[in-house]
């Protein structure tokens, strides 16, 4: 039975390791931690951390494309598929994110804005992964905005431009609610967003949860 | 004469510390950046930076309160003050600022935002003292659309909430344009944020550089 314990999981090992890393660079950041931190956390052995992710640059593209992309896609990108219109969705997104962060009493960020801002500047590669989260991201609002005019619910719009608009005032939004510890900076952009959306859409077009 | 080097221009000494940190935190960030690679940059003697900063933090709130606070300055709130209405200004400025990362060609991103995604979750001084900077620019940009309102430039429009919407769709812009390394995100969002704010404001009533 000797040295099982170690090898009888390498997948859940892995998952370990990268929720670890997750959790602590979106909490104090990828720069901040280090490889030992994170090793304690997922409670792993060196030789383990070693045979999966030789250097720490490995598990940040891990993070990345496993779990940041999973977090935007599970609060943008799916209650977009679920919700009627993008309007619709967007507002439910703001409200559910407003008061995850009410409940928790604390604004630790949005998890691709902190490492975009954090890692861009240093290593090409990984500001390319988190490119491509951003870009998945826009694609769907994108989508949902095309889709909607071709259902008659919108009118002139800019499908482009507007979700780069609604994914920024998100960012931005976020980043300043982290510098105020203070959900105000959502609220404020969840009208906004919501009034300048509504202008772009005929009354009586606009549903809540898709019907069909 | 001797020692005299070192102390006979202090606030000079001061002030190339300073200067070299701003850069560096800027580029590659304040976690990233050493004491050591700020005085080489700055090349003065470990005495001096001693003397002026005993510590990085000090240095960090020294950058915010003096660097970071006077580029939002210069780059948003000076603007305000010299175009006749907020859309006129805020166009010019995502102008500018376009202008300026295009000729440059590369986006390190804005030095607010930067500072304020790697350092709010580390320490609650600086957290507050970049926040400080996010509201003297809230601050500024409300008070022009306050008074677009009262000269009867604009009609129904909620300064708070259209002041937080124009800053954190900049932050979230440059921040997509960082990622990407490509100032599309500014242009998408200068264009929504235009058409969206000239909805609120009476045609014929806006100017450029103000006249008064």
């Amino acid at each position: 039975m000797s040295g099982q314990g170690r090898t009888n999981d390498p997948e859940g090992v892995r998952r370990r390791i990268v929720d670890a890393a997750y959790e602590a660079f979106v909490q104090r950041g990828y720069l901040a931690t280090g490889m030992l931190e994170i090793r304690d956390m997922a409670a792993v052995s060196g030789g383990a951390m070693a045979h999966h992710f030789p250097a720490k640059r490995d598990l940040g593209l891990a993070v990345i494309r496993d779990r940041v992309a999973d977090a935007v896609a599970r609060t943008w990108i799916e209650p977009l598929d679920a919700c009627a219109d993008a309007p619709s969705a967007i507002d439910r997104i703001f409200a559910a994110i407003i008061n995850e962060l009410k409940r928790k009493g604390s604004v630790s960020g949005c998890p691709l804005n902190n490492m975009a801002m954090e890692i861009a500047a240093h290593d090409a590669g990984m500001r390319e992964a988190l490119d491509a989260v951003f870009l998945a991201w826009q694609q769907a609002l994108r989508a949902k905005f095309k889709h909607d005019v071709k259902q008659g619910r919108a009118g002139d719009l800019h499908p482009d431009r507007l979700a780069t608009l609604v994914i920024a005032a998100y960012s931005g939004a976020i980043a300043m609610a982290k510098a105020r510890q203070n959900v105000q900076p959502l609220i404020d952009c969840r009208s906004e967003l919501a009034s300048l959306l509504a202008a772009h859409y005929r009354p009586g077009k606009r549903g809540g949860r898709r019907a069909d």
